[in-house]
């Protein structure tokens, strides 16, 4: 399957502008499955709870569920992207899994991020895995990436690609994508945007570098720190389902979970 | 308080001549905790079990227990080393922390790697976090890096400093204990060895930059891929109790375990 992503700069609150800038980027581009940044037709920072309630979306008739679904039928392909979801009585930094036949998983980010914790409601998970253009594909994002138990849960839960949207602004992450495709034995793909926001007293610089990494932790594409882009890489799925490092070696087998705990000595 | 490794190059099965190149390495360089590499004192290949068993050490009074408490009295500090270990019966890889006063801590490997698995028997956990050297000091061997939940044990547990002794013959672990110390806030010092050795059918080539980590990500210390060597660098170990990231995240605190299961959407 060809899987990819979008690294995009989206002007904030301009929703129509965002979609487009995406469709433009994809362009001629194929691919089965298409990761797009966190939040990526809104923008990142929310002045306040009312700000985002008025650019969050509801699943069933929202904008930016619908242009991917149209956008999935006619380029024959599948999406995970970030969207401000409006759901349940609250307000979820989300992304959602879409193909043309629509909506086929939401995640709700369970672990927020600094400033988000004033406008967003965290998720509860669990985390979704969602058979997906062809793959078992699991859902996190951005932030999430810190926390070893989320890209651990998806990869136990039959998760052979990680899709991760993010808005990262720390230097970290792409590194510790390799380790999170290593431990598990799975894609990572990490799409990341371009760009700065300063809204009020806040600002943010976003770090760009999307990464598709293999079950091998080797790094199949890699983005620019600072300006759009896209790629598209051709990868077996099936090759994350073998959890063999060596003849003697399984890295799901090999788990002692009764050993994870520690005793003062 | 000062940390530091040694990345020796034993003489397979030669513990007088390894156990006095450990001593000379260390020379007059000072540190209140060392880390030594896994199985410092016999090589890593072993033939078969027999082998194992005529190198295999009692805890109670092997020479190299003897001579780290002995190093440690004379040089005033605290070992955390690998030891081929003889105890219960059985035959582990295992790590020891030894100060001026004895045994103060022993772990069993409990991910043994490849051919380990022919002549080892696997440690059942717990991970052992002691008081060592004035840090709470958490103890895994080398491919336990690949799992996560060793090091989050251990972090979870109290450890400030993970003690990392190590053999390592694949390329990843170096970068992934900055992913380790990172997702845990926690000081890692892995002790690697160099050299080669082949043995029957078996061989393997070991990868030196030992390294140590701090909460921040940052590496404190990186030794040569193929020399024998030492470093000491000084940390405060009770940066390591401080979890928070800004002023709204701590990486513990936030930690949702109800959340980190998938489900088949």
């Amino acid at each position: 399957m060809r899987i990819g992503w979008v690294q995009n700069r989206p002007l904030p609150g301009n929703r129509e502008d965002n979609l487009a800038q995406v469709e433009a980027l994809i362009g001629t581009h194929r691919a089965d499955l298409w990761v797009l940044p966190e939040l990526f037709a809104t923008g990142y920072l929310m002045a306040d709870r009312q700000a985002l309630a008025r650019l969050a979306e509801p699943l069933s008739d929202g904008p930016t569920p619908a242009f991917l679904q149209e956008l999935a039928a006619r380029r024959e392909c599948a999406f995970v992207a970030g969207v401000a979801l409006a759901d349940r009585g609250g307000l979820y930094n989300a992304a959602v899994a879409v193909d043309a036949s629509g909506l086929r998983a939401v995640y709700r980010k369970v672990h927020l991020f600094d400033t988000e914790r004033r406008v967003f409601d965290p998720g509860e998970g669990p985390y979704p895995v969602v058979d997906l253009a062809g793959a078992r594909v699991g859902i996190m994002i951005c932030f999430d990436w810190r926390f070893p138990e989320a890209a651990r849960a998806l990869a136990l839960g039959g998760a052979q690609v990680i899709a991760h949207p993010s808005n990262l602004v720390l230097p970290h992450c792409q590194t510790a994508m390799v380790t999170r495709a290593l431990e598990n034995r799975v894609f990572t793909v990490t799409a990341n945007r371009v760009g700065s926001e300063v809204l009020g007293g806040m600002s943010a610089v976003f770090t760009g570098a999307s990464r598709i990494v293999d079950p091998e932790g080797r790094v199949l594409s890699d983005g620019p720190e600072d300006d759009i882009a896209v790629d598209v890489v051709e990868v077996d799925p099936t090759r994350a389902d073998d959890k063999a490092i060596n003849a003697s070696n399984d890295l799901f087998a090999d788990r002692r979970p009764g050993a994870y705990t520690a005793r003062r000595a």
